[in-house]
């Protein structure tokens, strides 16, 4: 949940007189996204959410986040709309701090995706990937191979108290994974973050997709990886390919793997499963003295690359060719 | 902010399907209320508030908050409005917790109110004491003058740690107020916590009154002390006479205070805050260890307490007679 900011009633209806949506109704702060605030604005138009982006976006990357947004929105996918000022932008200035407002999506996370959800999931993310395409403004993926043992630097000495071993295991992972990291995949727009809070369904179909602050260029079939981690594991972190396959498969209606991204899944599967291991690793580490929100576990993270790297094929992953 | 308790899209679905409004759209956590978990909820039928009672309510007081929702907002009171499901009731379980759902109420907060809103909240606060007569169910104030040496007994040990001599200073506190306290004035339903935070307006207008989770049966005018110490000091802890004075004449409009009511207004406030620095004394005393949420400073009711022992009449709150 997250409500860094309060924000003033003043400042509040100045801020929305700048756009064509009536006065405000009603502002409540409300428990979504990890790193902004955000709040459920209601005004004489309807229902929106509003966003203050807190410390840990950088404001030169919100043109990006939101210009992608509004580009996916006009091509159809079902995602936060920016709705702009009457002067035509999308952000501006609320309590000191950059802020939009986009659209409110109807839906629900799910907490146990079911086999239907993998499939809704695995046809939303390939109409996303299809819809970036044209989307000029680009974004380096800071979260993927050449970021990782920088990353890695700052935990390293302190590995060990997560798990023995960890420390040299992981140097050994980045060494591989460096050397072999596949370079000429097809490239695109990116979400990098596609977990389970980030997509929204109604019933069993999909409605929505959020948070496109990690979003960014990279192997579209990373993304694919990221989602396997994400959402094809089970609680007790067995992996179920019943669930991979059925995204895998509507993937594919939509838009199918070259031979040189079905040759890489499992090798990019172990990178996104490194990702998350590295930052939780890292978050884990720094825990404030007393915190009462405990940070994720890194160890599910290394359970998921250790299963990974037992994988030989996609087929391991029901990716049948 | 407050969302203690996650649920799950299955047994929300199952929840709603008992009321007439439609299937779920949307379910938010927002921060809204201290004790509960509350949630946004968008159904077919529009928008509401779903609040599940966590432990620091009593389940056997969930019927008196609930039916006074339902008595005020009968009686014209801008106030949730308990759904009722198709069978007749408005208090179910969800999640292992007592749960309703309440109407949404338009408007917000203010921080710093005007004497405009001042004049709003004395009405609004006497149309709601005059509403709640009639209201057969009755709860005791457990927070009322009989209540406060045993709070304090559990926090006198450690007073000193607050305000050196605040002991003994609330000790001689406790013997006036107990010696004192008036037993004849007008009862009825009070709701026993009118801050601002509890008030909404849309811009100079109140437009609802929430969290009845302290109502209670006591001296109609002691929910105006609460109020003289809530909302009439400001900042600096200077007592704003102005908006007193906005306030009482607003109240007083609607229904004018009897000969002992304005006698005893003085005293009451000292109760009232009273009452508040002892809350805040116990809870200061008990931040668990690293808490990231500081507990309010007990001081600033100490403060407001100095003050009304200096007021010798009603007229020091701008009442005339």
């Amino acid at each position: 949940m997250a409500v860094y900011t309060e924000v003033g009633e003043d400042e509040l209806d100045a801020f929305v007189a700048g756009y064509d949506i009536g006065a405000v109704r009603a502002c409540k702060g409300i428990a979504e996204g990890v790193e902004n605030s955000n709040f459920l604005l209601h005004t004489d138009a309807g229902y929106f959410i509003l966003t203050l982006y807190e410390k840990r976006v950088d404001p030169a990357d919100l043109p990006f986040f939101i210009g992608l947004m509004e580009h996916l929105s006009a091509r159809g996918i079902s995602c936060p709309t920016p709705v702009k000022t009457r002067a035509g932008t999308a952000l501006g200035t609320l309590a000191g701090r950059p802020a939009a407002i986009v659209t409110f999506l109807d839906g629900m996370s799910v907490r146990r995706p079911s086999p239907r959800h993998l499939s809704e999931l695995g046809r939303g993310l390939a109409e996303m990937h299809v819809a970036g395409d044209g989307f000029a403004p680009t974004r380096r993926n800071a979260l993927s191979v050449a970021g990782w043992r920088p990353l890695f630097a700052q935990s390293a000495a302190r590995a060990d108290e997560v798990a023995p071993g960890l420390g040299p295991e992981i140097a050994a992972e980045l060494d591989f994974l460096e050397a072999n990291w596949p370079a000429n995949l097809p490239q695109g727009v990116i979400h990098a973050d596609l977990f389970p809070d980030n997509v929204f369904f109604l019933r069993d179909d999909l409605s929505g997709i959020i948070d496109f602050y990690f979003a960014c260029n990279d192997a579209l079939a990373y993304d694919v990886a990221v989602c396997l981690n994400a959402w094809c594991f089970e609680p007790d972190l067995s992996f179920n390919i019943t669930k991979a396959r059925a995204m895998l498969a509507a993937y594919e209606r939509v838009r199918p793997f070259t031979d040189a991204e079905f040759a890489a899944l499992p090798l990019l599967a172990r990178g996104a499963a490194m990702r998350f291991l590295l930052t939780r690793l890292h978050d884990w580490l720094r825990v404030p003295e007393g915190a009462l929100v405990r940070p994720k576990d890194p160890n599910e993270y290394l359970r998921k690359l250790r299963f990974h790297r037992t994988v030989e094929t996609s087929g391991a992953y029901g990716l049948d060719r």
